[in-house]
């Protein structure tokens, strides 16, 4: 079939949008201009010009649906966003009725983590999988889990918070009321932080921190270890829980693979008796940062 | 249809059978003779008695299939038992075939605490949902999860080996080789640990702590609050992981249930904003000691 899906990626700061096909073939992209903390006219006006854009671009050819992956909670039957902290124009707002009535095609939301671990599953690293845990290390730690090819949603979309695992129990105060959650020790704001408190400087980047530990500077490396057992402990608790045949590590922090992998794989190899014995893979994604696209492109196709 | 399948739970020093009619009726049940620990020969001639006996009763009645929970990992296509500490002469053992040959009837293997977790969903305190996870509170922590009706096996049958989530990084050794597994903190063996060094005695069981604390023994109750922080902070990962409508908790040690459920209420509405915004049903099982078997005897019905 010659017919094609739009996935649409919304996030705090930009929007992009992708026409891909049936088979997983991106055909084109394009990037909106309204940042996402605009009004909600203008921001909704943003995402259909992007969709008719690509609807232009592809004369003849039949459009399956449009996914839109959003920051927050979806309520998939009223298909409103709640809870979303970089798009609080959207909360409770019937974005799925607006852009549709716009646009007069079929649309689908689901959270942007999700959408990037149904990407992976689809056409990315895990392509030879029906059962996989997509976590992204960015500003907190985002995580999607796909049961027998699908979004595992939990009953109200809640599902995946993986980030806010508890990894020290009395340990550093989180956003979300918890102490101690895993994405205070192992995404990129937690790498700055602990530059911070290991004077190497006040207001160091995660990517400078990884300069500085590759150039050899001990108390660099010694922040990249420590992310290795905060991830490795979560890694062990996932794989005793769930038992998949893969654990997907993406974002912006997985440039410095190198230097986390070692304390990782130790850490989840000495507290996972089920990684001793029978070692899932443990991977970095395949499609960066386009998963989110490719997986909301494919919520049409997966209807 | 007045069709029935039999459930058989082969516990490591007992076993137990039971028909069930199709609408989840229980129409007999029977205990074996020999226990778990005995020869292979012994304990699949017991398997096979205890159902030929149930069959005897039921005359002119069709036998759907039969359903064997059994304490270890199943290999579900092979229909072998692998790391069952109990049963170790059905190590890599084709239980089932051996079991279909002498019955000439269809036989399937379930993990035991996945077969309770399925006879609750089934008609126990989780037939209204599609999702929930039991925990099992004995000797270890026992679990099963169901999503969207069905077992979560994870791709080796190894998966809801929740009882071994890291809950104190730095604490007691475990058996699985990791250090501060829940099931060290939150089991019936944890209580006695707990009562020990708390010098309420040498050698008590969780029930003897149990009624000490209900009559006001302060270090009794002190060990029950404890367990109800382990167990709130497990539920709060749980909560924040899974989003699922259901949390049930099984087992002897749920007697003392009023002992540790305000300290794990207040401890995963703490660590879990889902839960202090959207609570889902923590409880006790419907079906307690049979849930095995319900559940064992559901899966030819499910098949």
């Amino acid at each position: 079939m010659s017919d094609y899906a739009i996935g649409v990626d919304l996030g705090g700061t930009n929007l992009r949008a992708a026409a891909v096909s049936r088979d997983g073939k991106m055909l084109n992209k394009v990037s909106g201009s309204t940042p996402g903390g605009a009004g909600r006219a203008a921001v909704i006006g943003d995402i259909v010009n992007a969709i008719e854009t690509l609807q232009a671009g592809l004369p003849g050819q039949t459009l399956a649906g449009v996914g839109v992956g959003v920051p927050g909670f979806i309520l998939m039957d009223q298909g409103i966003v709640v809870g979303a902290p970089n798009l609080p124009a959207f909360d409770n707002y019937p974005v799925r009725d607006e852009i549709e009535k716009l646009l007069g095609a079929k649309v689908i939301l689901e959270n942007d983590a999700n959408a990037a671990a149904l990407g992976e599953k689809w056409i990315g690293a895990g392509r030879d999988v029906n059962d996989l845990i997509l976590l992204t290390l960015g500003t907190g730690i985002g995580s999607g889990i796909i049961v027998e090819g699908k979004v595992l949603r939990g009953y109200l979309g809640m599902a995946a918070e993986i980030g806010h695992t508890t990894y020290s129990p009395n340990g550093y105060p989180c956003g979300c009321g918890n102490t101690g959650c895993v994405e205070k020790y192992a995404s990129a704001t937690a790498v700055s932080s602990m530059a911070r408190l290991l004077n190497l400087g006040p207001d160091l980047s995660s990517e400078e921190v990884f300069h500085l530990a590759k150039g050899g500077n001990p108390r660099a490396l010694q922040i990249f270890d420590s992310v290795g057992l905060a991830l490795g402990t979560l890694l062990a608790t996932l794989i005793n829980t769930f038992n998949f045949p893969l654990y997907l590590l993406g974002g912006g922090m997985t440039a410095a693979w190198e230097l986390f992998e070692p304390s990782m794989r130790a850490e989840a190899s000495r507290r996972s008796f089920i990684y001793r014995n029978n070692p899932p893979r443990i991977e970095r994604t395949g499609l960066g940062a386009d998963a989110g696209l490719y997986g909301a492109a494919y919520l049409p196709f997966q209807a």
